[in-house]
């Protein structure tokens, strides 16, 4: 039997290791289906800061949530080792070698035949976990939800933030441009092209008006087919959803998803062949009681749950 | 002219006594109809505690709620005379012992002809009220609207807790199983039966995902149509809502109901024989605006609007 | 080329001026189009304060919003000269004196040919407004968006508060009672006539419950038809949207509308003949987070991006 | 046995009537040794406003205060009778009205021989008081604790405001001017002499760094002989505490008192003609967690514990 | 070389295992020193509840906290064994269950040759641990910091409860009553002999107001003298300190403790043969910025750094 | 005249430029005695984030103070010209970056003789500000507030972060080393000499505890002497205040200094030549209510009335 969540009827909820969900630490990929990792960072961040802090309330919010999804059948402890791997040694002072950092990191763990899950911190960390992700499995897929395209060229002449990821993504061909999903866009720009560039070099972007007042299960299954088995990288910004679900973030735009959508969407996403995901952007000096963090937790929980493997009931 | 509560012309809302709508205080319910009584409680909850403060909580903000219902015509201080009873006198320390003296407490009550409205406090507090209600009434359709079942065997091996309180109503017969509706189901659970076993028992399971993005009035329709005259309790939880419009709560889940569905389905219960009814789980600490409280003041008073015997104009 | 937020690339965005959207200030409407102006008050509130903050706190989080509106196409700063320029001294301890000076400031504002844009404060603050207005334009049609109808006769022997606006503004003849259209009432009332009263003016009024649910698209294009080239002045209530969109506000109601359904209501508008607009009730005490605000800011920025003469790409 | 609050052994402090220190309601003052009045009231503040909710939740604090003073041995509902005498129902847009009908509630209230105890609501509800408690009384003397001297001719042309108290009292000769102590005095100013303007008029002053790591037991002592027995009006302005003991008020000032200095001086006080007093301008808004509310509970118990007729254990 | 906390020039403070200041987990007490657990608690408190979060906000804040005491020259990592044990598994439905499930626990640690250090939760949990601590050491000293005695007879008729700790300790001759001291009690009180019953059977009582002003240096140097070499227990209730000093907890009182005055009363003690201590009382809802827990790490350290073996550099 | 801040009676303190004190904007230092300027960063902080949001709310809370210093007589407006110069454009991606920045910034305002008057932003600001100083006025003695030394050697391997700054200043010879004066410093260290070393350097270090229950006057008086006509820098960090007087900081540490104590110090430092001035580390998110930032502006008010050519009246 693989890891599980220690329950919260053996141990109360509010007490235990903080690791996500529960599940026990481990100090290297060995062995495991999946790993948690954190990324605690914000210096990548452009209005609000804080995400820093992200990776402990998913982690500490986590132990809301119980081992089997009663809403879909998916059990994902009964077929998956999986374990908390801790926290990436970032530094705090040093936007550009801290994403050096990530990427030696993920290279070591990606070593193993492991599911990285990371629990962020800014939406910069995407790209250094994308270039060890494209170094074993080539250019990936991209399920990409976000209220932010986030295919700036620079920031105050950076090429690297929180801001220009999924561009430089692009350019190192990390990712199949044909295969980028964006979902969520919203929103004010800078220019009328802000995001329609990308739109030209393949993406498909779907704008949050698009989605109001719907169902995303017909939107999953159309993505679904046009990705195919090509394995592909989830990575889900906190910010797509609408700032009354998840308040504490740090660039929160309005009229965006709803989590009922986000559970659509990602259930609707069941069959691909996802090697890895992520959950940023969780700003917890913004939303002290946690919920945002809860609304995370959850939402990487449903990532789970659609991961290759898993066992339906 | 019954009891009427204080104008918000007359006294400022901020001002007065803080009885659920600035209603009289009475210290029995001889000659009510409807009479409010806290049960001030938390030691029942699993993760975050906090509802010990939920009836102080939810009668201030009662205090923003004027008489008349707008949106239906509904006069409910027109038709009957209500007055808040204050609170149950629980003990803090011991659980075992605030169930006790909560159905001894009822069962004063229940000697008047009186629809108690109960202003809590964690959901624990519903099954000694439902040993007072059956005793009167004998069993009784229930329509709980909640984010749990609450039907678990035991918890850390108590068998009296505020996730067992609806399994114990079915043992104990305090309710007709086929007159069970449980509507906004949803989280995560321990195994795949963990609701599924109560369906066995009669309930009828609505799960929040097959309510998403819909009105409930159809949902209301049915549920009338088949609890017809029976005599029925309803039991509110809070958490039955989306975290966003309900975030202080003790155990949040997400993809919950919208508050415009809670209203559809309360004024689409109009004609059921209530008997008794509760609103449960506001947790103060975990929101400060008092926000949560008002949308249980709010429910309280929708579900005032369809007692038998209120006036529509 | 008029003037232009200061760009997020340029200063960081928690940086620079306090000013809408660090817009540049201006000490009088000379050469303006649109002139922010800010109305710090809260001391026509009935429930709780703070509004009198709202001013500050818009124009902070309006730091986060970009020129161009990316999902309509609407650059308002490429077509219309816009500055700040500043408060209205109000007298804080005078609700009857700060009503003078409310509308001897906008006089003194609409002798040049500039469309007022008023961050509020409380809503007591649109009748003075409307007095300006009237004068120079006649009566107005009027879009309404909020909770409340604001149409009491007087409140604690109050003729002028925030309840009691727009009675006063359909007596003194200052909008058009069959072009007034008020979108998102709902709460309580004190009587049954509290709203019907004003439809029988010619007020057309749009309850929240007839909302739920829909793309309020086809509303906004059947008032647009309703009003033509009538001059009119949108009002825009914070409070008409769900606390859960908008918690930080005085005097909440559940139940309201979306941020998106907003949105759509502005964005159907455009082509209105629109000579003033406000943005009032946000209360930044009961929304430390700031993102109240950053709602209010957006729905300023939607109702910018449809005034007569904006360029769209 | 005079009134008793109930004891929190008996009824969870959580729980129960919402008066000051749950003591009974009353009517009226027949009767009554004590009388506890809220004037809830924020339209005479001119920074932060909120201290509205002031009443409201110092009555909910309270609730903590057991009705034995063990540090002074004082047992105040042991004497006297005492009971809360619900709220003034202010005019909340009027600053002018609410100054009368604050007055005339008071001339009721002091057609009985009662001290009024008052829970505010911001500063300036202390002049319509000290008017009804002249007419009564004749000039008293005036304890007055607090950050600032209320001492401005007027602001913003208004004469009567938070501000401007103890000159209009001084002016109308409701207190005894050589027997007036100022305590706490700080903060900045616009003129040199904006205080001293009122030394000039017989006023005693203490500016709070001359009291600064002091006890305040030497000073108690010099005021209690240099008023004698002349009848004693305190008035306790929470903001002359330093912020980090009172940060829920609407104009903090940084140097103040301690919560222990303010002890020492109420209890160096016994002894006086005590004929009123009250506590304000605690702002809730701006400590969600209740802690400046339940300072100013307990400098209001200090303060009954040295009224005249309390026995001592 | 020991354990050593995790250095935040190594891993940032903001990552890493949430432990005690990010020391190596252990599943028993062989080998250590010194061992962490948290006692996660709240169903014995009476007014405000929380606590039960308190062990995971004092591990989180603990990470601020470097190894060495610069202020005292301690260095308690280099001299002595520590690991953190994780939480007890306590039953949050009952008291008396959890009471018994402490007892065993600390039975089985006390195997061991181990100084418990333990993070709360609610005072309640004190009492079964000295049950464990005299049944290996006989009755032991008692440092008792705190704004109350917690010597009732029963609450609500119950016999173990956070304010009957002390009284059942003496009673079961868990602790020598001439070598009890009870330090910053203040607070009021039910009777007149509340605190002085105590007094009778031995304990010596500090109250706060006899504190005031002053460096507890001598205080600390009189206790140890009276101590000596008795075995001492140290049970440290953050609501000893003054309010501003730590807002977030369950039942604060005004005129408290400051946290200079703490490190005094710790650092003179310096000497005593402790053999277990406690840090209680830690509401986090009521101080979400964990300032609270930051201080009460902080009184945590201080303690470790007079353990008997450390060294001083 | 110089300029002067606008009257609270002018114009409500709640409204008007968020400048500093509401003072004039001006674009460059020219005829300036004094200008503030912003440095909005925490990409230099090591724990929580936050102080980017420092400027603005220091801005916003310093519409409190009023022109003239009471306590003092102190009329600093009368003799100096001062105005808001608005925020340095830092790169928030690159620390590095961001400091060369400030230096260019601050060579360009030194250009004129100005007094720099910074408004933070975390403490690695100082740097690059004592580096444009020392260039225009030679090595300069230094007052440095703060609970930490900030000598480190790097961090993370970086050389230039909040903590290393006096170190770097010290070996540029910035400074001089035996005209430091660095007051409050506790906490905890990583070794035994992590304050020492710079004691060796020549610097003085007046730990918190000598400092406890003192005035900090005679202490003012030993530096003032000390530093003699030396052009001299004060940097004061907000942490260097107990966290009770001061919670919203990033790096807070118990058993700090008190308000009271930082003004008794700053008033006796009056008659150094000082030549610039700064107050950093002030975190919003993590003090909402905005009174740590209303000490922060206090402060610099404190500082301004020290200033040469200051009146005092």
């Amino acid at each position: 039997m693989p890891n599980q969540p220690i329950s919260g009827n053996e141990l109360a909820r509010f007490s235990g290791p903080q690791t996500f969900m529960r599940l026990p630490s481990a100090v290297n990929a060995a062995g495991l289906d999946v790993g948690f990792i954190g990324v605690p960072m914000d210096i990548g961040t452009s209005w609000r800061s804080g995400t820093r802090m992200g990776p402990k309330q998913l982690r500490e919010q986590s132990a809301m949530i119980r081992p089997y999804n009663i809403q879909t059948g998916a059990a994902p402890f009964d077929g998956l080792q999986m374990a908390d791997l801790g926290d990436v040694p970032i530094n705090t002072f040093s936007l550009a070698k801290s994403i050096r950092i990530i990427t030696d990191t993920y290279d070591e763990f990606l070593k193993y035949d492991v599911i990285p899950a990371t629990l962020g911190g800014d939406h910069t960390l995407t790209l250094p976990i994308l270039r060890s992700i494209a170094r074993k499995h080539g250019p990936v897929a991209l399920v990409h939800v976000d209220a932010h395209a986030d295919v700036n060229d620079e920031m105050f002449g950076e090429r690297e933030t929180h801001g220009t990821v999924f561009r430089r993504a692009y350019e190192e061909k990390l990712i199949q441009p044909d295969k980028v999903f964006q979902i969520g866009l919203r929103g004010t720009g800078y220019t009328a092209d802000d995001f329609t560039e990308a739109a030209g070099w393949g993406f498909t972007q779907h704008l949050a008006p698009d989605l109001w007042h719907k169902s995303l299960s017909p939107l999953a299954a159309e993505i679904k087919a046009q990705i195919g088995n090509t394995p592909t990288y989830i990575t889900y910004d906190i910010d797509s959803l609408d700032p009354s679900f998840a308040p504490g973030t740090g660039t929160p735009e309005i009229g965006g998803l709803t989590t009922m959508q986000a559970m659509e969407l990602i259930r609707g996403l069941r069959g691909l062949q996802i090697v890895g995901l992520d959950l940023v952007e969780v700003s917890p000096p913004y939303d002290t009681s946690g919920n945002t963090a809860l609304v995370g937790a959850n939402i990487m929980f449903e990532m789970l749950s659609i991961l290759p493997g898993v066992p339906y009931r």
